[in-house]
């Protein structure tokens, strides 16, 4: 079993920097975006980034870099979603006096204070097709925001908002989202301070097969 | 910028097979399943499969094995959730009479019926702490499904059933599951007939600085 600590992932990360250039001088692949969000690499396998990433809670006092954000608002937007309805918005949220509040809202989520960067993850309703489903769709952005995160190097943690209404209305609140935009949750992300142990939730009795068996 | 065709990582994982004789000789780390449900793999990093998964809808006649599933359910419960609840139960479909009855109850899923393997993802209620978040939940774990299938060479699709009362009920009735479980999405799973090339979903409009600019 490979276990791939920060530090490696972060070189390789970085390693992989040099290539970006190369990527930058072929045709944009990409009509919407004037730029890749991502990079080649070989940090972390797909199957170990979903198996050991955990939550993460308490962070150094680096900096996300810019790029870092691209990569994980990139993964975020390369969620399935309904018809494709693509009904996500996010908030990028550096502003130390923002994610101070944060704790306010939500007495589990006080660690925000010392985080570098929250992601706000929000469903647009103006963009839904298909009633009711933007939250899986927002959902799994998230998850790939989170299994991205990992991948880089970086840890983060997803603090729960929607369905809770008072959270909603402080988030809606806090910055400044229309009616229309519901805030679903909070992406905590920073560098790690520690990388807790892989833990196996394999439960055997959640499987059941062809037709529900107790 | 690296593509992994599906023979590659099928090639892969193959390969990988020897080391699980490795794996199950060593001291078992999880308690609650009795055999590691993911084997080491270079298959796909990350990234990659976070950039490159597509819903995939056309399968060959390979049958997807216990193995494969194994992986698929291991990485879905890999997932996080609201205080570590793990609201979610997994029906393993096989059964070619239960995924032809399918396509009756969504027509946007017809090809169930022409799959080898069907996972209904579900909520179950009476694991629920933090209400409402199952559906949060179970989605974090259909994401990782999906880029668990992808990862091995194999392909999937979300097909959404909650929250729409009338597909809830019915796959309740087919699968016969009690008032407490929540089927929330059927998610289908083969050998993909193609593989669909990656389509990068980036669009900075859709990215916010610290609060909401329209």
């Amino acid at each position: 079993m490979k276990h791939y600590s920060r530090r490696e992932a972060i070189i390789t990360f970085g390693i992989a920097a040099t290539s970006i250039v190369a990527a930058a001088a072929a045709p944009a692949m990409a009509a919407k975006s004037t730029a890749r969000w991502w990079r080649p690499t070989t940090a972390m396998d797909a199957m170990t980034a979903i198996r050991t990433r955990r939550s993460v809670r308490s962070f150094t006092n680096e900096d996300v870099s810019e790029e870092q954000v691209r990569a994980l608002l990139g993964a975020a937007m390369s969620a399935p979603s309904a018809g494709n309805e693509q009904p996500w918005e996010f908030v990028v949220v550096r502003n130390k006096a923002t994610l101070g509040k944060v704790g306010a809202i939500n007495r589990f989520a006080q660690y925000a204070a010392s985080a570098p960067l929250g992601v706000l993850a929000c469903g647009n309703l103006h963009w839904e097709r298909h009633k009711g489903y933007w939250i899986e769709d927002v959902s799994a952005a998230c998850q790939n925001m989170l299994l991205a995160a990992h991948a880089i190097g970086l840890g983060a943690v997803w603090t729960g908002i929607y369905p809770q209404t008072e959270r909603v209305e402080a988030f809606r609140q806090l910055v400044a989202l229309p009616e229309y935009v519901v805030p679903m949750a909070l992406i905590v992300v920073g560098h790690p301070k520690a990388t807790p142990e892989p833990e196996d939730r394999f439960d055997a009795a959640r499987i059941h097969r062809e037709r529900w068996q107790g």
